[in-house]
């Protein structure tokens, strides 16, 4: 018996089993049992808003407590002043094609972490990961992971699996809590990323932040990214966005049992209800005979 | 013993074994000992001419017995004539500042893989590197891969570390070999890579070259390069050119051991005899206690 007692009898759980039973029996060889998942809505929250922004809106707001000329600037003022309306629309900006705002954001986020060693900024997010909470569940951000995506994980390695992170976020920000939340080992985290510089010193040199961005690791960057770190096409990828579809896509193989998985947010009781940013995932998932996650139904509990 | 049998007893081998026992003794988490290694020059021959070079040249002649316009055009009119020393001078013109041929050469290269997907760069390197035979050494290029460094990553692999290659050479041309002839699979393969998009067409979709350069890692791109990779600091950097100086030196610890490796090419009878391009790497070697391993010295057989 699989270990996925958070799973509910059903057709997600049917699948995954499936799925896992068959890539076993067919004998793929170990080493092409790659799976990949998203983060943010997939293994932890996204809702009211992404850990990482929470963890970057700190980071404004500390700069503006040290230096007053910033609390006139955006995205300064805003974080200073917890406006977070102002956060909340630029992604209805964006949706609107308007992406004045999202620059000014990201300038500040460049802005933010320039110069700073990529040792510095794990032992912020680091800090930040174990200690801060959840604005409106009540928990540590830390517990705010899917049990039942844990437990995936864990018979996914019981059955011979590489499992990677995926994701939109950060992989810096992921990296130094990875192994021990996820069992995912730091350098099997794909994540957006910043350019980065080389800066010797003559004692083993630093590796820094500079203020350029490199690129976002969502949409149809997931595969390239994927394909750039690991040089395998995975068998199994899970997300709950618009953004996984390229990725999820890529997972479609003629050779070998794949699986697809998509999580769905219909759960306002134990976590959060939207699909919003999901609507041509779910399409997709209907029309591609990937597997829906529905977290109200197939999860006995959610943390 | 350690299975070294091709490295004569001498300073190279001592500093090796003595690094091993060293790391292991003081019990090194498994997971920190991690060995990068260049590939050109450190763990296969890089003269007459690295081998992705003689790659890239049949390509570009294929390209100009296809299309005779191309005759006329740089880089293609001197891969068509076989004039190899207009390859030659490029590196000359670039250590005297002067890159427009290098930039001629760059874009002949870009526009070779244009729209090529992945997979089938990939079918064509293994190809070549399996038939491909070397232009002086008479035998395959597979067959010129250096035993005693075969017997490094073997013995380093017996004692719990993991080994990527961080080479200035292409990163999927290297990977379809990198597992048989390194025993390093293609996920632990870091290289230089040209931009790639994913290109979406219902059926599991194509990651393919995109005519734009991405990185070359070489120099300080190198510990960016593996610390966005693997996202920790070496214990091991072993290279031979003075673009693994960057490498070298983020290797140093103050709280591991630790192990930089600088192959010295001191042999003509059975390899090649050169410091050219190695002059800053071979100063700091001496300058920081790096261990210089003298292939004439050091090596009972070079293959």
């Amino acid at each position: 018996m699989p270990a996925l007692e958070s799973w509910n009898d059903g057709v997600a759980r049917k699948a995954i089993v499936e799925f896992v039973e068959l890539t076993v029996d067919d004998g793929v060889p170990v080493e092409e049992r790659v799976a990949v998942f998203d983060n943010d809505g997939t293994l932890w929250c996204e809702k009211p808003m992404p850990f990482q922004l929470d963890f970057i809106l700190r980071r404004l707001t500390e700069m503006a407590s040290a230096d007053p000329a910033l609390r006139d600037r955006q995205p300064w003022k805003s974080a200073y002043e917890r406006d977070h309306g102002w956060f909340g629309r630029l992604l209805d900006e964006h949706y609107a094609g308007d992406d004045t705002n999202v620059r000014t954001f990201a300038g500040g986020v460049l802005a933010a972490y320039r110069g700073m060693s990529v040792d510095d900024f794990e032992t912020r997010s680091d800090e930040f990961l174990r200690s801060a909470l959840h604005p409106t569940l009540g928990r540590p951000y830390l517990q705010c992971v899917y049990a039942p995506m844990i437990e995936l994980l864990g018979y996914l390695e019981d059955n011979g699996f590489t499992n990677y992170i995926a994701s939109g976020g950060g992989r810096d920000f992921m990296r130094p809590i990875s192994q021990e939340v996820y069992g995912i080992p730091r350098e099997r985290v794909i994540g957006s990323a910043s350019t980065l510089e080389y800066v010797a010193d003559g004692d083993g040199g630093t590796v820094r932040h500079v203020a350029k961005a490199d690129y976002l690791d969502d949409g149809p960057q997931k595969p390239v990214r994927i394909w750039s770190r690991i040089g395998r096409r995975p068998v199994l990828a899970a997300g709950n966005s618009n953004g996984d579809i390229p990725m999820l896509d890529f997972s479609q193989r003629a050779d070998r049992p794949h699986l697809r998985l998509l999580v769905l947010h219909d759960d306002a009781e134990r976590e959060f209800s939207y699909t919003r940013g999901s609507e041509d995932a779910l399409l997709r998932a209907e029309a591609c005979g990937w597997t829906t996650v529905s977290m109200r139904s197939d999860w006995a509990r959610v943390f």
